[in-house]
């Protein structure tokens, strides 16, 4: 974990309750559907949807006495993230996550599938006590992020795609669950309308550049970095701003529009792809974009009450992206 | 459909609003989305999970202006029977279902897993008015399922299974929904403890009965009156009743391990095995087994008041043995 990302944001001791609850989360009477489900809540991962959670329950004014409903809203969130991502690396036969290898490569593709059913549950389970209200945010965003990957597989393959449909691609695929824990937080810690709808949005433009650095890692990132095999959005066909821009910018669209329409990519030219769009402006500019989406959220977030809390959620967005992995 | 299972049960009109809402529950700003949601709902099924929930509610003096309940929590049991349906036909390679071809066939893996996702989502959804306690009877049997389907995994191509195992999975894998089909009907027609506990023992010896009559069609039956292809548990070396009973009563056990172990499984192999099978006596063995489930079932529920609607179950319980499909 670089720097950045290993900060606690100030709610380290909330974060330490979300692991260990969620690791109470996925008990069975079926010891390998834990494992499977241990196997990727114990890789980690950055826990950026859960932070975001807590902090806007607390900037709005959330008590520590009910802090419990942030963290239970936290672990739902990131029980049905984490079924997301196993799901996500069947289809994409992706062969390494968080640094270690995929649920799907070790268990096989029957048991990666169930265990990602049973914490899609798992989830909506921990998030029963809740309320309706919460269970429709959380519903919702992953329905948009449903949508979102629809739209990706519809422009799959394809160079012509245009930057705001891949913006839109990247809000339902990525932003919606971010803009989903801000929105959580703020709605339990007794935040206005107002204040959610900012939060939300917040949460939507950070997870907007959160994808956009992803998506430059994938580049410009390698392996032992990363935890997980770069190129990988190339070698899928998914096209990502990076790309789009390489497409716009004078570099060698031919080479480029080959790799990606190619179903079958050999990885000699995936790799000259990769150091050609290394090489160029595309990963300034795409940084420049993610920035900009930065900068967005905290201005989101400028009307929300002076708080250290507030502080940290600048600081979270900032984060996003100066992170190496 | 044939007659038994086109009977409905009394609650013709529920049932169509269950089909309405289900339309419904599956609009999405993808076109795609919906449309492969609309592929697995519109095909039908026998929509008897939904059958019970509403006779249950019924059956412990539910009333009418309250009956959206009942039918907002089948959909829910439906969407989210759904959405394992469509995962299922994934690991197990299904290319029929319901008399079509299945979601993975028509529409590849990705966007099958992601509408399965999507349905998951909206199951939880539709079941955030219901109540925390009824989101937990939905989570729970859906854990339960996930259980039976890694324990159903554990001992694939294992001839030497114990019955007690095989009921044990049947339990987890396809009781459990039934069960909580009923336990929500019941709780929200506002029944007692007692009442709930003994309608959700009916649907748990339902569900068992219902999934050994399955395991007999997939021998017994063909491809046209099945809507799917036969010999699937076969071919996928899943151990059912029929195979259990056959490995123990007699038949050529040496050819059935022999299929059984095989993980590539020679065609004529298979048929020849399908064949001594239905030929045995372990089909009317399996059947006589189903029977004492129903005449369990049945029992379950002697203690409710009388009324047309737990006459209505009780023909519920016996059609499921006389099914063709």
């Amino acid at each position: 974990m670089n720097d950045a990302m290993a900060l606690d944001f100030g709610v380290g001791e909330e974060l330490g309750l979300v692991e260990k609850t969620l690791r109470e989360s996925v008990r069975s009477e079926s010891p390998l559907l834990t494992e499977i489900a241990m196997h990727v809540i114990a890789a980690g991962g950055k826990r950026i949807r859960p932070a975001i959670c807590i902090l806007a329950y607390k900037s709005v004014g959330g008590s520590e006495a009910n802090v419990g409903m942030a963290i239970d809203a936290s672990v739902a969130v990131e029980l049905i993230h984490s079924a997301t991502l196993i799901h996500d690396d069947i289809t994409d036969e992706g062969e390494m996550r968080r640094g270690q290898v995929t649920a799907y490569r070790k268990y096989g593709v029957h048991n990666a599938l169930v265990a990602g059913d049973f914490m899609f549950v798992q989830g909506f389970k921990y998030g029963q006590f809740l309320s309706p209200e919460s269970i429709r945010i959380a519903a919702e965003a992953y329905e948009r992020l449903a949508e979102g990957e629809m739209l990706q597989d519809h422009w799959k393959n394809n160079v012509a795609v245009p930057k705001e449909q891949y913006i839109e691609i990247m809000r339902g695929k990525t932003a919606s669950v971010f803009s989903a824990s801000a929105q959580l937080g703020a709605f339990h810690g007794g935040g206005s309308d107002d204040e959610i709808e900012m939060l939300g949005s917040f949460g939507t433009n950070v997870g907007i550049a959160f994808q956009i650095v992803d998506d430059i890692l994938d580049i410009v990132s390698d392996e032992n970095t990363l935890g997980k095999s770069v190129g990988n959005d190339l070698r899928e066909g998914n096209m990502t701003l990076p790309l789009i821009y390489a497409m716009n910018n004078g570099v060698d669209r031919k080479l480029l529009a080959e790799v990606i329409s190619k179903k079958v990519k050999p990885k000699g030219l995936v790799e000259s792809a990769i150091d050609m769009i290394r090489d160029s402006g595309c990963i300034a500019e795409s940084h420049k974009q993610a920035e900009d989406f930065v900068e967005m959220a905290k201005r989101d977030i400028s009307g929300l009450k002076a708080s250290p809390f507030k502080e940290q959620l600048l600081m979270l967005a900032d984060s996003v992206v100066t992170r190496k992995k």
